[in-house]
């Protein structure tokens, strides 16, 4: 039976873009388990309705389904403990929970007020109406006002960034020497947003560029050969 | 030979606030090795010269004498492999590394524009000058402004902790299902503000307030039974 990713998708079905999914595909990655992806839209809801909840990442992995991110990499950890540790040790898991909990609360939350008019742009014609209503409801404004002068806001995210440039001004990543899931969390975020932006993030002298380049590199390029708006 | 850590006092030789410092405490603790404190003053630099540094925690365990919390972390893990991890496994240090370099920059940095003018209250006649001076060349005004309206921004800063809730909904402590240096690099933190300030930080129903009374309690209650402000 083949182990399948539902992986949000754009427009182009290649172009794949969410922090999420990313994170999942570089831990199976990490793993060294294949995976078929299959091309997901913000609308198929029915398509994961066997999931019993309608966002993506789902895996289905032989006989077992899971969702969300989080839970998907634990389930990895637990069923293929013969393969590298995803968190460098079964111990290390309750702190990398600190991590994906900044990532989602505080990165993508910092990081989605850059890009997210992008994203409208890139996503599949179907998608168009749910995604900018949810968005502008959530924001309250529409979503060209929200990243409306975001050349002189970035530096005020770079600010936020603050935690990871000590972190990888004194290693080479997140998780140590090597990298791991914590690494594979917040890089899922940057791989987000040069999926579906050309806005530059980081400054070209910032440790954490140097690390999104080693993280691009992982796997013989997983993340750097994949179909990106920041590569076009 | 004792073992000797040199441990930042208020004018109260008892009270015992460094925030780092208090980082070095549980992290013995938790080895369970006995140390003997010595009271220091900020102005004390003499006194720890022979570390070739200025601040505290330093630590003389034998011959050797280790300076600055993480340092004396990674320290106390390899020269006492035999005794509980800190770290709950060689392979979180990494990670953990996050954790502290979200408390220095971000949870400390936030904390302290609450407390600062009452840390100018508790600590020795000797320190006042040297006290004020520096940190209001920090902020650019007197500390008493600095804190001024702190009861308007305390929900600004319970914001801030979202990745902490977000942890602490998860799992009962910071490095999973037993603490470990990761809690005691944020406590540390919440006991520096509690030492030297009764203003409370925390909601009584937020899952961070319960971390930190199950933190109160670790190794015989070593924190709650210290002298504090917030208990006066």
């Amino acid at each position: 039976m083949a182990r399948l990713l539902y992986d949000l998708a754009g427009a182009d079905p290649n172009l794949r873009f969410s922090p999420y999914c990313w994170r999942t595909k570089l831990a199976l990655a990490h793993k060294g388990l294949a995976v078929e992806t299959v091309p997901w839209r913000f609308t198929d809801w029915n398509i994961i309705a066997f999931s019993g909840q309608g966002r993506v990442p789902v895996l289905v992995d032989g006989g077992r389904t899971v969702s969300d991110s989080w839970a998907i990499a634990t389930y990895l950890e637990e069923a293929y403990p013969e393969r590298p540790s995803l968190f460098g040790a079964p111990d290390a898991i309750g702190v990398t929970r600190f991590v994906n909990a900044w990532a989602d609360t505080v990165l993508q939350v910092a990081m989605v007020g850059l890009v997210v008019s992008d994203i409208a742009k890139i996503i599949h014609d179907k998608d168009k109406a749910y995604f900018r209503e949810s968005r502008e409801k959530r924001f309250g404004k529409p979503l060209e006002q929200v990243t409306a002068g975001r050349e002189d806001r970035v530096e005020a995210f770079r600010a936020q960034l603050l935690p990871l440039r000590h972190t990888l001004s004194a290693q080479p990543y997140l998780a140590g020497d090597a990298p791991a899931y914590a690494d594979y969390i917040v890089f899922g975020s940057f791989q987000w947003a040069r999926c579906v932006s050309a806005f530059e993030l980081l400054a070209p002298d910032d440790v954490v560029s140097d690390w999104r380049e080693r993280m691009l590199g992982l796997f013989d390029g997983l993340a750097r050969s994949a179909p990106c708006a920041a590569a076009a």
